[in-house]
């Protein structure tokens, strides 16, 4: 089956809302300005925005005015995932240079910049979702459920969970609630925000929350086999940097066989839960589809 | 006059807010709550929250369920705060090992989970905010209002400008312009929060705004008057360490008696807008006329 044509037109409505949004360089302080718009815009798979749009039209008819609360959505969970790379890349965290073949926000501005920049996208995301064209009601629920994901009981507590155990996660189940909170909570809010803001009822809600956090793991699974098969091909050694690291991976807890089967199994979850939604198994809600399938077997 | 008796009252009702509402250390990531836990409960001034209360019981006749809904509103800009001064103490900002004679975060803790803390603080503050017992239309108002003075436009943007600037100003617009973002925007944010919870109407709201940015730069030219008086008292030099690091202050741009001089003239202002609220001259604005006070009298 081909892949569905809106997601393609829902990434350039997301850059195209994202570029439009974001204060210019030209206004002060444009340093901090060229900062965050560097640490958004370009390259990026726009995932979670795109969840947030696949979501609603896999529960909903989603009219124009709803697309516009949809664009807010969107562009607020992009903001959070891009102030997080530009915080977890920092000297005192993953102290990475080079993000998607660019230098990262430190090294392309200055340290200070790169703090700043990530602060000021969080609340610039905030007050995106707070602008949105929807009913009051849905906005508060929408803020509180970004906010939720994006704080210590989700990503910031996921990133703290992972530098505190340096990468090494004693057992599966560790590893997993550190993902669940580190990556999962703003891949699931992304799905869950689509059915919020087109006002999903509270069945729906409750497949579109399991969905995503199914869909979350199987894009960490797929994440540490991508890892340890492409160092195996291109290095012919049999695990990849994350074991090089001492790092604890669905891989190296479950070895390449038991990483894929799980990732199976993952995706059996996804096709049911799917299944369940409104549009299960019509063409409304092929792009969510796309997208978890996409998570599953992507190539990078 | 006596202080108005019920600044203590919502200094301990904050704190308990506070102290209550921040996760526990006893769930993890509990080094994670444990940091954020210091950087926000202990010592504190609480002039923000303070402001919320104060201005809300300014305008209106405030009952339970308005008091509940100030609590949240309270609690939020004063994490917004915290946060702040946790991600300005880092070494590549301001780099302070002490704030308030205690260790700052990254010392008590370390450089990630600073940085983290701070994020997570932030996240924090929408959170309770969108969790506030009002009406949604207010609080999707207040989460806006927030996030602005928190963003690049507000907060953000002005500690950048500042770094940028190291400090040094061309002239006294670009100080005042700086001030006015970097703790200008949020004390003033403090005082619009708390008309905009219960209901202020549009006058009103335009007062409060008139008076919080008045508040913000007497607070301001007397943390430079402070500085410089201090120094010059104890130590017999004739200006502070904001001088000798090569600061642009009110003090070095003004002199002491026209720092003082604009003070004045700033407190006449504060005084003119108090007047023109709906408590102008009766005990409802007592406290927030209090807080004026001790913004331009203080001693510390």
């Amino acid at each position: 089956m081909a892949p569905d044509g809106r997601l393609a037109g829902w990434r350039a409505r997301t850059e195209a809302f994202l570029a439009d949004r974001l204060p210019s360089e030209a206004e002060g302080p444009g340093h901090l300005h060229a900062a965050m718009r560097y640490a958004v815009l370009g390259d990026g798979k726009r995932l979670r925005p795109l969840l947030v749009y696949a979501a609603a039209h896999a529960v909903a008819t989603v009219d124009d005015d709803g697309l516009a609360a949809l664009d807010h959505a969107a562009a607020a969970v992009e903001l959070i995932h891009a102030y997080s790379l530009v915080h977890d890349d920092l000297p005192a965290m993953d102290d990475d240079a080079l993000r998607r073949g660019r230098p990262t926000v430190h090294v392309a501005f200055d340290h200070a910049t790169a703090i700043l920049a990530g602060d000021a996208l969080q609340a610039e995301a905030f007050a995106l979702l707070a602008d949105a064209p929807a009913p009051a009601a849905r906005i508060v629920a929408a803020l509180a459920l970004l906010a939720d994901a994006a704080g210590s009981r989700g990503m910031c507590g996921g990133q703290a969970i992972d530098m505190a155990a340096t990468g090494r996660m004693p057992d599966l189940d560790a590893l997993a609630a550190m993902h669940a909170m580190k990556t999962g909570a703003l891949i699931a809010a992304s799905v869950r925000l689509g059915g919020l803001v087109v006002g999903a009822d509270a069945a729906t809600m409750a497949t579109l929350a399991d969905l995503g956090a199914r869909i979350g793991l199987a894009f960490q699974i797929k994440d540490d086999l991508l890892d340890a098969e492409a160092d195996s091909a291109t290095l012919g050694k049999t695990a990849g940097k994350d074991a090089a690291q001492g790092k604890s991976t669905y891989v190296t807890l479950l070895g390449l066989d038991g990483a894929r089967a799980r990732l199976e199994a993952v995706a059996g979850g996804i096709e049911a839960a799917l299944a369940r939604l409104p549009s299960g198994g019509n063409s409304n809600g092929q792009a969510l589809s796309d997208l978890a399938v996409m998570a599953v077997r992507r190539e990078r």
